[in-house]
């Protein structure tokens, strides 16, 4: 293979070039990278330079690129031959700035070493603090502090830390050591161990160390190096695959790794570590917002081992504001600044060493959807954004969580507890006290809260199992109060009124009630409220408020229309409630499968002959008139897609051999002749059998029932002074001449129908973009077509020779293994697929420049996905009726992101997609 | 809908456009067509505009254009408002040519009208002649005549024919009043009935017209626009739908109407009618072949019923030569001067009426396919066609009879008769005596041998069901011996030595012989004999003669490789025997088949473990390798495309109780766990499942095996001095990711075996170009494949979202509907499915210039798909073993077509393919 035009910064072929930037360094007011770099040296790494930029204090240090975690992968685990100079290089750099020195047995520098990709994975990879410590430096810093106790305290975390994260070490075995001192000494806490007590505690870990063979190095350059490969090693852990698979994150993005001087927060009691926003994450409201702990380091906070005090909040005596006011005020000024040159919410971590404020951490904070509007409206009202910067502000996908129910106000609680709000919304479920249960229950289709004391990152794929989360510890910022924010699950954290039972699978509450597993529990996250048994939710109100003005805006702002899939008179209302402007798609054959009709249905299938036929769609008829007179009531004034009959016929036929028998029996068939009939009809592979425009080209007769169904039902709305918009759509077509035979029927039964009433309605007919090659012959099908409605689902199934009911197991591997980042199913395959829609668009609109383009199916309502087809010149898009608010406020991100571009600036051969 | 830029010529939209030509006119030795316009004119209609050019004898006329019958279907059967006066107008111009008027009481103008469709549909649609004759212009024609019995000969005709033809009477009604008077007067031949019994017979005609309500007109004008009405109704009618079908003829072309003066081979014993071909058609010899009749009009040669006179050959007495020597020169003359216009054999129809000789059509004549390569072989000797024009006058379908076998010279044979050697080759089959139980008998896999009196277009779809086809009765150019020839069905017609009985259904012979329905039958088409029983046949050789000679040119001329399918060493032989340069295809599964080897594929599926699988697999390793050394033994020095391991494991599982339990025994596991393991395994939709590439992502082990098995067999076969090209080909790829994947085993299992054996083995990796995904993605896969195979067939379904299990049935309607013209499972659907391979051979080259493009599958042999492959930049098609010489004749004659063409010639915006 030929390497030119392989750029220098490309580390795939690494091996060959020589020249690369692989470190990029930052402190004292000056850095090589800036904000904008976050391919390249992760959030974490930007940001710690662009605070350098912006004066702020921050540690100095330097960061591996992510291109280096790329080579490592791609070049059987080493690193750049280069590598090594750059990085003694950058850590001299530091020396010089700290007047420390690495490794140097009387002033010595030490570092803490993250992890840091393109866009956070909160905890879910490895962090090494206290790195450079051995059995001389330790001694060194003890001297510096003046702190023997600190700095063998600090020596003790740090072989705890690297046994477990680099050497992979059995951290119970360390934890058991330091509980069984405590035990002995009588102590309570671990700040009641004394200096000597942390210097035995050290032997102790030193002698477990060799016991299992885990030795921690004393050089601290061997740390070094191998804190660096840890956090590349731990890209690609289970827990961080899985995180990256729930959240899309392809995996060649790789981790860039941070390599900072340590501060101190556990210095003594005029050093703490903290945590803030610079609104409150929860409910958007403009107040500093954060949690701190004297005399910790980071990681005690987010662990949620001890609970935190606030920062701001006079009067509670604890907070950073009366302890330390001119610190406060520092702080103040930082959450200033950076919300100002960020104009975002910030989520900051500091540490206080001996009363200097040290800033380890900016990044834009994570947020519950409704503090997401609550934000972007009052930022818009404050002057801080435009509309179109705030709607950016809000993620589409979170939107959901505004969408779903809440606990009925009117409905009689007994709340027996309550904890911190973590992440809002209505939870019912059964109690489970595991992950893993809460993962099983689920499969089972159970719904459940899952009850914890506190949960690890191992513990996410339950969280996403569970309707919501309960914990007994840990603080708004604790891993689970971040996770469930992020995941939109609701969440009642740090409950310190409820007792968890692991063994009996229980939670007592200090009230005396006690939840057994598979109990009914209720949480309301927005309350931080726990509530015994199954309560009543209620639709969320979505019209008003923040949330109203935030969507009177999107709607202000995006070209695409957003309609709704609906049948049902039911998924209709909702639809028009959540601001659906018409249904992109009624699947008739929803309509068939009711209990009143099935018998009907199979006659019509079992007929021998046409006339046979004919006789149980008369049948049919009126209950499928009425069924689209229902929905043109609603959508009174809208547009409303019909599709015609779809499914292969035999899927409306009964399966086993006693509902056959009943069937021939109601027939007057014998079994056999059922059996044969079904037999006939059975297909191989029916997703590309008889089906979609096939079966009116086979069977007219059913295409001129439905035909006079939308028609008549039309007609005698119009009468009730409904105006009706009906659009019958042909699927599966793939040619022009199919549609035409098709559309003449439909042409020839709606003017039978117009003489003998002496009566017309306007309708318009289209066609389904389904089959590859109906992309490929859009221009043809738009000559007959009023209208396209891209079925996606199944243009990815053929585009991709991928059954969906049969490729779910590969899907996973495939996405594993990094072949597709995203579910195709969920999210387009914009490199496949869609470079169908974009063709099958442009050759549509170059045929016939009116034709109205649309999405139905799952992708209608992705925001990804959305994105795309904006750029493809869609009008819209029809989803589910619970996603049209999500898809509203997706089409508006995708207006403004595309704002000035034109739909032939992405032709194949001017731009990927 | 707008009808800019819809060209006056377009019939479609007729009704608005007024300024059409429809009629053109010809005679006198000019004309306002020539042979060019055959797709306006229809083939006849062009050539009798060519042969005035030419300066023949060519009774004038006009021709009603194949525009008007297309405008006749899209306006609901009526005709352009402006075909009325030009009708008139071109009438007036015969009139004045030939000094006799239309509907003229003195001297009457008397018309064939007959159909002349775009290609030749022989004996498919109708004719009309003698059209003009009433009551009174047949006295006039009596008196012009002076022969009374001559005239009232033709009107009896004319009112048989019209009823039949245009009215839709029953023709036995006539044929019994006909066969009742010669009956009542003792005749026994057609032509002892004098002047006074015709003129009866057309009373009683025209008594019977009355009876059952179809009148002839009187009217010449009503007569002709009913005679032009007819041959465009006849375009409709299910034989000629039909034959269309059959032979791939879209169903718009329509047909062109030839109204042309009538001129009468029936005039007397100074008068004949005759057909001949200006080289033998059945060997292709350069003699002058025809067959004519004395006093006879055209319809009775080709209708087989008096048996005809030779052309020349001296010494029989009867011949054309012999009888009219004058006239034979002037034929030879004809002959000599259409075949140098033409250079190609001609096929002519001649009146001779008394002793003026009148050319009534020319076209280039259908051949035997032997005789074909003769005809083309010797034209370049002759000097009359460079060998590129050669290679292209042989069809490439039509080679197929040359490949098949012919009756072992050998084996002992007992002739029971004799006929005409009307269609040449051997057939062997059993005695069935009309066309509906042929098929019946095919349907049910019986090879059949159809034995008929004589045979008419009703007779097709029997004829096509046969092996071959015996006739009592017709000649060299009787229905039955034109129609095998053009099928390529042997033929023999015209035996006299049989009887056939078709109530009885037997055929006995003049040597005493019966042969009963189901009896055993062969017949020598190139000999003319009827032999009994069942003959065994052996191969034809193709590698000599004319044939070898021709395909030596082919060899040179053509750019594509030509390799086959394959993956027995019979098959494998046979494909290289024939001259196949590689293997395109070899399918690994079907090798897993066999009964020693079943057990073993069905142990790895069943097996719960990886170690489990590989037990089996390494049971089964030397299976593969022994049927990989034996297809590189014998390509030799040529290039072995294997493609792995491709259908879902369900597929070699057993489908009954029984075998399942036998399984299970042999497992040693319950008969449940193997029906749970089935069960797991089975799919909604196995062409959309788990399979292809699939399979070795999820279990590598495969894989491994099959590579494993390849490349020994390649290093033990080097060893043996055999030269070996092994190609490793991953199915169903859709990304370069997936065959990353792939090839990363293949590749990592190569080193390992390389390293363990101490040799080296060259081999190359490439990818089934088989999803539409993967043809988008080509720019990508290219970059990681040395070669694509296309698997169109796969592609096709996928393309179409069609599976070919399912959707015979819609395939059928949808051919009958002008949705598709050809199967595209047979012939590349060039618009849809061929657009994604021109696109991925586009991209393919764009990113590796190098690569080796293919394809494999059913389109790979077909002709026409060949043609597009070539214009696409393929490097190889590869097909069936008895499709090599198929597909190198169609490759060559691909190349002369589009010599000087580039691929960037196609590009979707320049030219549509």
């Amino acid at each position: 293979m030929s390497c030119e035009g392989v750029g220098l910064t490309k580390a795939t072929k690494g091996a060959i070039i020589t020249m690369s930037k692989w470190v990029y360094t930052f402190g004292n007011g000056s850095a090589e990278g800036d904000a904008s770099m976050r391919n390249l040296l992760g959030g974490k790494g930007a940001n710690l330079a662009e605070m350098n930029k912006v004066g702020l204090p921050v540690p100095p240090g330097f960061t591996v690129t992510t291109e280096v975690c790329t080579y490592y992968y791609n070049n059987n685990k080493t690193y750049p031959a280069d590598l090594k100079d750059q990085v003694r290089a950058a850590v001299a750099g530091v020396e010089k700035i700290m007047g420390k020195k690495f490794a140097d047995a009387d002033n010595p520098l030490l570092f803490s070493v993250r992890s840091g990709a393109r866009v956070s994975m909160p905890g879910m990879m490895d962090t090494v603090l206290n790195l450079g410590l051995n059995d001389e430096t330790v001694k060194a810093l003890a001297k510096s502090s003046g702190n023997e106790r600190f700095a063998y305290d600090s020596y003790r975390r740090f072989l705890q830390m690297f046994s477990d994260v680099v050497l992979g070490a059995d951290l119970d075995l360390y934890e058991e050591a330091l509980e069984n001192m405590k035990k002995a000494r009588g102590y309570k806490l671990d700040t009641d161990l004394t200096a000597d007590d942390l210097k035995e505690l050290v032997n102790q870990y030193k002698a477990i160390g060799e016991k299992i063979g885990k030795v921690v190095p004393q050089d601290p350059w061997e740390q070094l190096w191998a804190g660096i490969g840890a956090v590349f090693g731990s890209w690609m852990v289970d827990r961080a695959i899985t995180y990256r698979k729930l959240n899309n994150i392809p995996g060649d993005w790789g981790t860039a790794v941070n390599v900072q001087t340590m501060v101190f927060g556990n210095a003594g009691d005029d050093s703490a570590t903290g945590v803030c926003f610079s609104r409150d994450p929860a409910t958007g409201e403009n107040v500093y917002y954060g949690e701190y702990l004297v005399n910790a380091q980071g990681e005690d906070v987010v662990a949620g081992i001890r609970t935190p005090q606030p920062m701001g909040s006079k009067g509670q005596g604890n907070s950073l504001e009366e302890l330390w006011p001119h610190l406060y005020q520092e702080l103040v000024d930082v959450r200033n600044k950076l919300e100002t040159h960020y104009k975002d919410m910030q989520d900051m971590e500091f540490t206080i060493e001996h009363g200097k404020l040290w800033m380890l951490q900016c990044r834009n904070g994570k947020r519950t959807a409704q503090a997401a509007v609550r934000m972007a409206v009052e930022m818009v009202e404050e002057g801080m954004l435009t509309k179109e910067e705030a709607i950016m502000r809000v993620g589409a996908d979170q939107l959901d969580q505004l969408l779903h129910p809440m606990l009925d106000p009117k409905a009689k609680k007994n709340v027996i507890a309550t904890g911190l709000p973590a992440s809002p919304g209505a939870a019912v479920g059964r109690a489970v006290f595991c992950a893993e249960d809460a993962e099983a229950w689920a499969a089972k289709g159970e719904k459940v809260i899952l009850i914890r004391n506190e949960t690890s990152p191992e513990d996410i794929g339950g969280m996403h199992a569970s309707q919501g989360v309960i914990t007994a510890r840990g603080g708004m910022t604790s891993h689970a109060a971040v996770v469930a924010r992020g995941m939109g699950t609701p969440c009642v954290s740090g409950s310190q009124e409820i007792h968890i039972d692991y063994t009996k699978k229980t939670m007592s509450t200090d009230k005396g009630v006690v939840i057994k597993e598979g109990d009914w529990v209720s949480l309301d996250g927005g309350k931080g409220q726990i509530i015994e048994g199954q309560i009543p939710t209620v639709k969320a109100d979505t019209n008003t408020g923040n949330f109203g003005k935030l969507m009177s805006w999107v709607d202000e702002i995006r070209t695409l229309e957003i309609r709704a899939n609906a049948e049902t008179p039911r998924d209709a209302q909702q639809a028009r409630d959540f601001g659906a402007e018409g249904i992109g798609l009624a699947r008739t054959e929803h309509m068939f499968f009711d209990a009143n009709r099935i018998a009907d249905m199979r006659a019509m299938i079992l007929s021998k002959d046409e006339a046979g036929r004919r006789a149980a769609l008369a049948r049919l008829l009126p209950y499928q008139k009425q069924d689209f007179k229902d929905l043109f009531k609603i959508m009174n004034g809208l547009p409303v897609v019909i599709r015609l009959l779809d499914p292969p016929l035999h899927e409306f036929l009964p399966n086993t051999e006693a509902e056959m028998k009943e069937l021939a029996d109601k027939m007057g068939m014998s079994l056999d002749e059922v059996k044969q009939r079904a037999n006939s009809l059975h297909e191989a592979n029916p997703m590309l059998g008889h089906r979609g425009c096939r079966l009116p080209i086979t069977y007219p007769e059913i295409c001129e029932m439905q035909t006079n169904a939308i028609l008549e039902a039309a007609i005698e709305c119009e009468a009730e002074g409904i105006k009706v918009l009906p659009e019958i759509e042909v699927p599966l077509t793939g040619s022009k001449k199919e549609l035409d035979i098709v559309k003449d029927i439909i042409d020839t039964t709606a003017a039978k129908l117009f003489a003998s009433l002496g009566k017309k309605v306007e309708y318009q007919v289209g066609s389904m973009i389904e089959l590859p090659r109906a992309a490929l012959k859009a221009d043809e099908l738009a000559q007959s077509a009023e209208f396209f409605g891209f079925g996606t689902n199944d243009l990815t199934q053929t585009t991709l020779g991928m059954s969906r009911d049969d490729t779910g197991a590969i899907l996973d591997e495939y996405r594993a293994r990094g072949v597709y980042v995203a579910d195709p199913f969920a999210s387009i395959d914009v490199e496949g697929v869609g470079m169908l829609v974009r063709l099958a668009c442009a050759k549509a609109r170059s045929s016939n420049p009116k034709i109205w383009l649309g999405v139905c199916g799952e992708h209608g309502g992705d925001p990804a996905s959305i994105d795309f087809f904006q750029t493809c010149g869609m009008n819209y898009v029809s989803c589910s009726p619970f996603r049209v608010p999500v898809a509203r406020l997706a089409a508006a991100q995708a207006a403004v992101r595309h704002k000035g571009e034109k739909v032939e600036d992405y032709c194949c051969c001017k731009k990927s997609a």
